[in-house]
Parts: C-alpha cells; structure tokens; sequence
C-alpha cells in the first residue's frame, strides 16, 4: 500500500487531450484515488476550460499545471512511464503489463523518487516523440481485437492497480464453491412466503414492499441449493394448501 | 486468470442509467476486457438509444439486453453483486473491497455458475430494492473524502480487477531501485550533445529531430545516476570547448 507521501510524488500527465469530458473524468480517477498532482501537455484550450468545471474534480483541476512540451512537464520526474494499448512501441523501451509494471512504479514512488505516468490523446495516444522521452511502456491487458480504451477509464484502471492492495482474505479455491440456487430460485421462495403470509394481510400493517425486502434479505441469507430450494418449496406449496382450505372451511357457515 | 468460457458467465447489469455517454462507456470496457454480456435494466429511452452509436461498442449495446426490473434481469444467475461507494449499505450483505470480492466471483465463474455484477444510477447508485438482491456488496478503495466514481470508470476498474493476473515478476524491492537521474538532468546531457553534433551539420544529413530522438533514446538507455549526470556534462562541455577553440583556429587563416 502506498501512503499519500507516496501517491504525492506521482505525476499524472494528460498529452494532447482534446476531450474537456475525458480531461475531467481523468481528474474525477485522480480524485477517488488520492493521486492529485495532475499535469497537461498542450490540451485543446476549450477542453482544458471546460474541464475545470467538470463535477467533483475542481481541486485536482485547479491545481492542475499547464505545459506547451513534454520535456518540462516531466522534468522533475526520475522515471518517465508511458502508456500504450500495445500497438505502438519504441526501440529499447521495454513494454510489460500494467501489473508487472506497477510494481516498479510503486517501488520507484516508495524509494523517494518522482515518476510521470504519461497518456496520450484520445484518437492517436503518444507519439513517438512523446514516447522517446520515456523509460518503461505500460499495456492495460485488454483484448487484443479490442485493445484501446477510453482517456478517462484508461487512467482509472492504471491508478487503481498503483493503489490495490493484495486480498488479505486467501483465494477461494473452486471446489469449496457450493453450487448455490440462482436468484430466480431464490425468487420464487419469496413469491410463495409473501402469498402465504398476505392471507389476510400482513400482521402489524406492514406493507407488501417491506415485507418483500425483508424476506429477500433473509432468504438471501441462508445457503440454499437448488435441491434446498425445491425442498423448501414443497413443504411451503403444502402449507399454503392447508391454509387455503382452513380458510374456506372458516368461511362456510 | 479467466477463460472467455468463464467470463462468458458474467453478466454487468447497469440499473436505471441515465447518461448514453456512461452506457456507451460500460459497454466499451466491457468490450476491451471481454466481458461481452451487458443487462440494462429501465434506463431511460433515450440514453439507450443513443448509447447505441457509441465507439467501438456497438457488437457489445446491440447484444445488450434490456429489462424492466432488477429481477427478471439478475434470475439466471447464481450470485449477484452490487457495487457501492460504501456509503449505503443493506443489512447481512456483507460488504467487501474490490479485491477481496473479485477473488469470489473467480471462484464462482470458473466453478460453472452464473454471476450478476450490478451498478446502480449515476446520481444516487442502487436503491434498497436494488441491494435487497445482493448477496455481496463491492467497495472499489476510493478515497473516503471523494468515494463516488464515474459510473463508466467503475465498470472498468471492476472488470479490471477480475481478469488481472498476479505480476509474474516478483515485486522489486525498494533496496534495490537505484537513485536515478530526472529527466531534466538527462535533457541537459541530451542538449549537449546535440550541440557538440550540430557543429558543421549533422552526418549524413540527419535531421536534428531524429537526432534528438536517437540521442534520447541512447541517453535513456543508460542507467544515469546523478552523479553519472555531472560527469558526463563535465565532459561534453571540456570536449565542446575543445571543439569551438578548433573551428575558431580553423577559420582564423
């Protein structure tokens, strides 16, 4: 886990954004994530105003610093990280996965150095320009039929990674997984409780919708299989038939 | 990590969405993470409609299947998930980070069963009738001063998190990250050496773009401390000075 000293040395840096909506849902993932030092190289003016208005981001977007280059928008960072969807590559900048590189970055941001993670436009990505100024190549594992991905979602996955923590719970292996009832099953268990409990009406005057939610809840639950389920709905199927004829025979004289 | 077979079982239910840019977005990652099955239920009309066009995803929104309530859409599934920023929660649901809870859906994919990942509405996320079907809520660990995502930014991160492999590196440890130059240090040996080169032309007519990008690619190459930095200027700037005493020797007759 990174501590917010940690995250402070990171430097998200937007190249040629020309989408206010996508520079401010970049700056929203930044915000939800605690990495606040956001970096623009040359955006569309009109983008990058618009942006500033964009819900929830206002103190990630005014601090935002405004650049005409690359060079000095990376300037005070030791390394330099691009991102690609895989296509697009440089001469000796090795490409890993965003979960191998993550690692790194987390390694370079705890041992007190500043790192620039860099994302291109949304049509064409970095150039190889910008490319030529950095040290590593990040590919978020997306398909490879459909590999590119959306500015701002792009940026939420690769902070996301940087700020995950490894599950403190152990896997859980397939065969403890009980074959479990579906929703549907589930369902019509709550369907035959309501019917039989609505027999003249619901005690305290409790209304349908409430009682619906708390026997959802309960039956939620409970661990039931398929075969549970059919079970359970034989013995309810059962006492709803008693309880319609006890009815009946009630109402006769 | 996950076969298209067992992601094949997950269904992303979007509930009561009202922004075509955010339906067209969640099926966009779905796409790049190849989760092709999308469930809206009751989105407004229009916003469908018009996420139809969205970029990129349209095999995944004219697949998509559209449902009045939650039910009917989640019925066919075994364990259904809702998503929430952790500030509502519903009774006996239990609530667990992204991580943690991404482990139990593997399990249950991969064991054969069908899986329902809600999102709720963009302004308000899933109602208590909407949660009252959940068996596990998901947290994404966003910040608690800025916990609410985008809906489409959700999306990804969550089908993100569930088709990640563990880094196959082994973490690097801090220890072992050498204390490297900044990139501005490195521009500064850069420039040098463009200068020096630049004397009477570059050779074989190269342009000073290329030159720049080969120097950078060179000069990025090499693992530069800072100190490494300020030697090698030491000595580009005698061999600079050695070089201009020359030419100026040279033109003197």
């Amino acid at each position: 886990v990174l501590t917010p000293e940690e995250l402070e040395r990171l430097r998200v840096v937007l190249v040629r954004s020309r989408n206010p909506l996508n520079i401010g849902a970049a700056a929203r993932a930044l915000s939800n994530f605690g990495c606040l030092r956001l970096r623009v190289v040359h955006p569309y003016p009109v983008a990058f105003r618009e942006a500033r208005s964009a819900v929830d981001a206002e103190p990630v977007l005014s601090a935002a610093e405004d650049f005409d280059r690359v060079a000095p928008a990376i300037a005070d960072c030791v390394l330099v990280v691009g991102t690609t969807a895989g296509t697009r590559r440089v001469p000796e900048a090795p490409l890993c996965r965003l979960e191998a590189g993550a690692e790194l970055i987390r390694a370079y941001l705890r041992s007190g150095s500043r790192v620039a993670l860099l994302f291109g436009s949304e049509k064409v990505g970095l150039s190889n320009q910008d490319l030529s100024h950095c040290q590593l190549l990040l590919r978020i594992p997306t398909r490879t039929k459909h590999p590119s991905m959306n500015l701002g979602q792009a940026v939420a996955v690769v902070l996301y990674e940087l700020i995950r923590e490894s599950p403190a719970e152990a896997a859980v292996p397939a065969e403890t997984v009980q074959p479990l009832a579906t929703a549907a099953e589930r369902e019509r268990l709550i369907a035959l409780l309501l019917e039989g409990l609505s027999v003249n009406g619901f005690a305290h005057g409790v209304s349908h919708t409430r009682m619906e939610e708390k026997l959802r809840r309960l039956v939620r639950h409970l661990t039931l299989t398929p075969s549970d389920v059919s079970e359970w709905l034989g013995l309810l199927r059962q006492l709803l038939g008693k309880l319609r004829i006890a009815k009946a025979l009630h109402r006769k004289p």
